[in-house]
């Protein structure tokens, strides 16, 4: 019988406790638990609520059933449900009545509100430093290639040449507002719910302002029903992770793209890809694809996590213990995005001769022009008309932009000098975006620099 | 290396081939991917592309590989990537080149496709045979309390009395557009994909046709570049899936419901419930609210589902690898659904006595008095009115609707008479509604008897 | 004062009337709302609920308020909140006490049900004569263009060669089974709710038989608390949808990709592209991407719906007036995305040669080789081990696969003939594969005549 | 032909102009569109891009437009696609080639993520206003209510008795997580994108800094490509919608399970409720229903945000238009809540008594029992057994708790003295509970007090 079940007549059935049970997931929590644990007989002590031998006997148990958990010498039984029966009961088998104390003052509804908080303070601050990884390797390959040029897209069309380098700090500043909002999110997990007991509080003389102190949270919750009801800050890391995800899956789209014949811009290293059981020629991206993949599986975490807390009314109901189930599964998951995503930047090979190639494409100066018109005080709209038949002008005689004639030229734009014909150059058109922000070299090469020492 | 390592330089890094792996999750599909083949050396041989003999000692070592793995006798490792790699390795370990043969005119993409239509074939009839099991307890629970009257709700407010039978049976009608649903899909499971290739058949002599009738399927697919981009059929499984939790959550609410101290309508059995570390009294319908919850789960594995197949160029990507773990993972859930709610309504005790006292509640038929107006003549929306300046009497002097004297009736309504005054007998109210689907006794001992030969 | 507002003592707040209306939305069923309401007069005549004289004046003054809507003449007001209170309100103001009998037997519950059924039931017929029609400009194009071949992809990267008209009629089987998943919904919105009430049925003596045959359905809901209750249909129905959605989102990333400037294999017609505000030579395929966006739009709708029927206690919720926003909005944008494709694809421009010579890229022919190969009967896995280090011998020598003497192909495939050499000819590998499903000529121009006959 | 037509043949189809409009929801935007274009011209004069008094033109310009569409006298047409283009369309029909200079440096890529962050800006300072005087309600019904205790619920089982004004404060605490998150998100929204052009920058000498100093930005965004690619921004914002309204669809459910007729603990005011056509005895909590099925709508809007930015390449993609249509109905549905609860919550009526009596019930007072014990040294996993026997005991013997003498609690708690026969008091218990954050009289005084400081 658990050792809830004085009041029960019968025992959990085996579906039941199959259909019930946490354990096979929230048993990570362990070190979590167990530092709550500690942290709570030791204000028990200090208020009188326990002997301090027993506190003492306690503490020294759980570090035992910590070093048993890691030496794999713990038995697991899903009839004891969750990480925190688990403990408590192995405490019980040892210290007998002794062990029986540990769970005074608290229920299990603030038990795991406490121990998920401290996880995923843990969890943040690693996925920080993940980040600032990823975004070192982002601008290493802007910095060892700070003159490739390449087309930039719009709508997948070529829009106008940008920078290799700049394409890769975009990335850099995506990362930039996940770690941010993950820093944010932290605020809001570092809050101390133990001492809200079930719902209400305890009648006990507890002090939550030392466990508090003790496990280095900012400040206790202040009130005890929101407390073990509350599960906002999961919903709002996973949002953040699914943010991530997302950008992620961008960067995968780009280098799917540049991997494929038609773009053929980089080449992702022989150890991040996979080849097929039919055709021997293939070379695939799959870490790209399964990323695509993978964020959807975070978006279908964060949908189960939004739909299992509408609704419910105050204050903890049991659909919320399926909220470990999508927090872990999306923590792992950008986990391992984050431990795959820096090698196979930092190895990725750039063919800038290609690049280039495709970057000499006239089309992509046209606004070019057109801004040069603007500069000879010709209205923007009416510049725009007028690149806007050339270009028109061009197609219908299948020529390139940089094919025809200045007098050619003239006939869609009057105000053409020589100095047009010039505009072609992919170089000079990226220099010459020289604004905070912009593609031009100057300004690509004060970012690098500014990352770089953000990042150091 | 891997077995299509030929054209690469080096091995697939550690990190990848854990991210890229799909064995911990596919393992599953061993019988179905061995039967497949089973099918298509059949074929291969009776098609002279492989020797006679090379497809009996295949097909002999893959019943080998099954009860091997059957055994637990079997080495799963990551760098072999999924089921059909090591089964394939295994083969040629035994075998050599004659299990080198197995692969020929074959490619994974139609491969696992057909291994997953083969295993959702499998999975639908369990859960369609499952379901009427689980219509049958709830056809049980109604059979034994024919006569048990309970307020029926609409926004959660007592609207009229109905038969706890009739409630039990709108459930029943619930699971059966289920069943119905699951076998509409399996028409669109049942579509024989080998032989597609990677994505535009083969060059080789092959016969879909007899691998086809081999495996049961109803036809072979038409298009091979659409047979290996295909996952509709797991989209619209999952979404029947949630359809059926959906259903699952709304009975889990009722029941939830009737257990609480206010309604008490029914009790679930000890060995559904379990108790609150800290509070001794408790006995909660936990089942109930985890499958509110594990709903949420499913309609997170819909939502990667679609989300991971939108805007996929064709034809396979690898993304697609991830469907697995959104569709065992719906399966799974809604397994275990339906593996604890047949016990569950079975062991379920029926409180008539409070349901019956709840629908003593006179305002539930307020609408009998409005439709006894309507067989006097009075125009419906009149009679509405009536009643409702009735309620609204009654309630301002803080009486019942039937703690009122002829007299006070009259005063709304005119054409009151003494009749009026019985029409707050529940029964005589559940009763009279006597046409099809209402919840009148002749009608509900009609539908149960209905769903009793249905479901024999 | 609204309709129902006998019991009430002060009438709804402005913020409430507005936060609660939905004739805003609602008001498009107008015409199944007049149809239902007709057919149940008729019958609450014919079994003498109300007179015939009346059942006549209620008919023709409906039909008179259909003809007032329909010209615009009818004023909608949010504090009559819904098209059914608006349209029995409106009879009353003609009708007087006649038009307050309309309502007889009937609760808004069962009328919306019903209206519902009858609008979407057209809806679902409208769309699958429109997905014919996209089929048939799909067919068009690949009837159009017989010969034209392109690189096949699977991970973006170049896989086999294949027929354009056979990528074409993947997207053909795609919509086929999007029409059958709408035809078995149809079945399940074929059922008549009427006669359920506000969930129990109706004291008075009705024929719900008779407004079933009246209005076409198949059959009558057999149990009132699901038939109020009931959504499953319309999730059925978006699920439907966005499925179809995803379809298209995965044409529209094939001809993103096919436009751009890498790829080059078709042009879209101008009337289906735009500009850029800044950039004058920019033509963008902006169809195809907010089709992409939309597609996340219709998935959205169906998280709605989903979401919003979870965990609802029977019967009737308000929160299900909510479902008619999700089912409009995904329905009509499907309908948009049915409006544009068909001219869209009709009117696109092959670049048969740019596609033909993507196509003569060798690599696309190594599984040519393998295959060839295992009629010489080489196992296959050794088959493609010799063509895996073909291809990395050709590639550490900077050539392609058709630039090598069959001496150097003789250094990693020993097999190889001179024949070996003329198997990169795209032609011939295409024409090759000749099974059902695969891409052969002669297989494709069959499938060509078989949607040719069935789209008839 | 549209402004950006130059190079363009044929006219945009109607469908097709139908198919990509947004000008229907984003002309909402007009007021910040011309903040915006004000700014920009500014900028362009002082930088002598334009001239002084073209600059000068257009700003007055821009101001009578302004009016012209707050008074209703602007003509809008879908084939001018969006705001943006309706505006420099209007522009360019008043003042000639003066008003064709406005477009200069600007592309709408980086106009509307401009347009938008300065909309979002203001909503986002609304919105927190708005849940201040949300907050402000609760506390006063906590104030005006500080002595009303109920049942506390976990599992909707009676767990523990607590104070209505801290079931109140619980709400409390969950609007200023809200109002953290979108002064959070507020700081990732406020920086200034114009000047990325259409995703490089411009090779005009544009002032980025004046524009932003000039427009209240905090600072200007750093990388072209990533400014006019992102929507973080919008989907941080509408999780946080989403997490507030799921925090009202669970403050509707309580309300929902209050007013039903047996828990019956508090009444809504007419003017919030609504009626049934056809039950008219009916008032239904419909703005609590509709809360709970307008969350689900939230929730879709963010499953369509996520869905469409995932997998998009750089930079700009169409797809990112139908933002703003999830953007918008989010913030609208929310704001509709917003303005309908303050008032619902400020007028709602407790009804004290029944509270009072449904919390008289002894089993809620268990916990009591069992800490007691702990005061007197027992084990707390000892107590709860003991206190659980006892509940058994008692039911076994269809008592209540507090219906036992001293000798029968001694059976199954030996340690009972004449004092445990008190600790059924439900004042008593709420008193006890003096912790922080806990539901003692004290201490929610103490947070009502906190409250009315922080909200004055």
């Amino acid at each position: 019988m658990a050792l809830w079940g004085g009041r029960f007549s019968s025992a959990t059935r085996d579906e039941v406790a199959l259909y019930s049970e946490s354990i096979s997931f929230d048993k990570r929590l362990y070190r979590h638990d167990i530092e709550g644990s500690k942290a709570h007989v030791k204000m028990l002590a200090a208020q009188g609520i326990i002997p301090e031998a027993t506190c003492e006997a306690i503490r020294a148990e759980l570090d035992n059933i910590r070093r048993r958990i890691e030496a794999g010498d713990f038995a697991y039984d899903i009839s004891m449900e969750d990480i925190h029966m688990h403990i408590e009961s192995a405490l019980i088998d040892v210290l007998g009545s002794e062990g029986a104390r540990v769970h005074s003052a608290r229920s299990r509804n603030d038990q795991v509100a406490l121990d998920i908080r401290l996880y995923l303070r843990d969890e943040i601050d690693f996925l920080i430093g993940e980040l600032r990884h990823f975004q070192r390797a982002l601008v290493a390959q802007a910095d060892a290639n700070p003159k490739a040029i390449l087309p930039g897209f719009t709508h997948l069309q070529h829009a106008q040449v940008v920078l290799f380098a700049h394409h890769m700090l975009a990335y850099v500043e995506m990362l930039d507002r996940d770690a941010e909002r993950l820093a944010d999110c932290r605020r809001r997990v570092n809050v101390m719910p133990l001492g809200s007991g079930a719902l209400a509080g305890t009648t006990l003389p507890i002090n939550r302002e030392m466990v508090c102190r003790e496990l280095g949270f900012d400040r206790v919750t202040r009130n005890s029903m929101d407390a073990v009801a509350d599960r906002d800050f999961a919903i709002e890391l996973v949002n953040a992770l699914a943010i991530f995800a997302m950008h992620t899956s961008r960067l995968s789209e780009d280098l799917i793209l540049w991997c494929s014949q038609e773009f053929n811009f980089v080449e992702l290293d022989d150890a991040f890809c996979t080849g097929s059981s039919l055709m021997p020629q293939k070379k695939n991206p799959d870490v790209c694809e399964l990323t695509r993949g993978k964020t959807a599986r975070v978006y279908g975490d964060l949908t189960a996590l939004l739909t299992m807390c509408k609704g419910l009314p105050l204050t903890y109901n049991r659909d919320l213990q399926e909220d470990k189930v999508a927090i872990f599964d999306a923590l792992d998951t950008v986990k391992m995005i984050l431990k795959v995503y820096p090698p196979m930047i930092e190895t990725m090979k750039i063919k800038a001769e290609n690049m280039r190639a495709a970057a000499s494409d006239p089309a992509l100066m046209a606004t070019d022009i057109a801004e040069k018109l603007v500069e000879l005080k010709v209205p923007f709209r009416t510049a725009h008309h007028r690149v806007g038949s050339f270009v028109k002008y061009c197609k219908e005689r299948g020529k390139r932009l940089d094919e025809v004639t200045l007098e050619e030229m003239r006939e869609t734009i009057p105000e053409a000098t020589a100095e047009f014909l010039t505009l072609f150059d992919p170089e000079q058109s990226v220099a010459k975006r020289d604004v905070t922000g912009a593609t031009g070299f100057r300004q690509v090469e004060k970012q690098i620099g500014y990352w770089k020492k953000v990042l150091a």
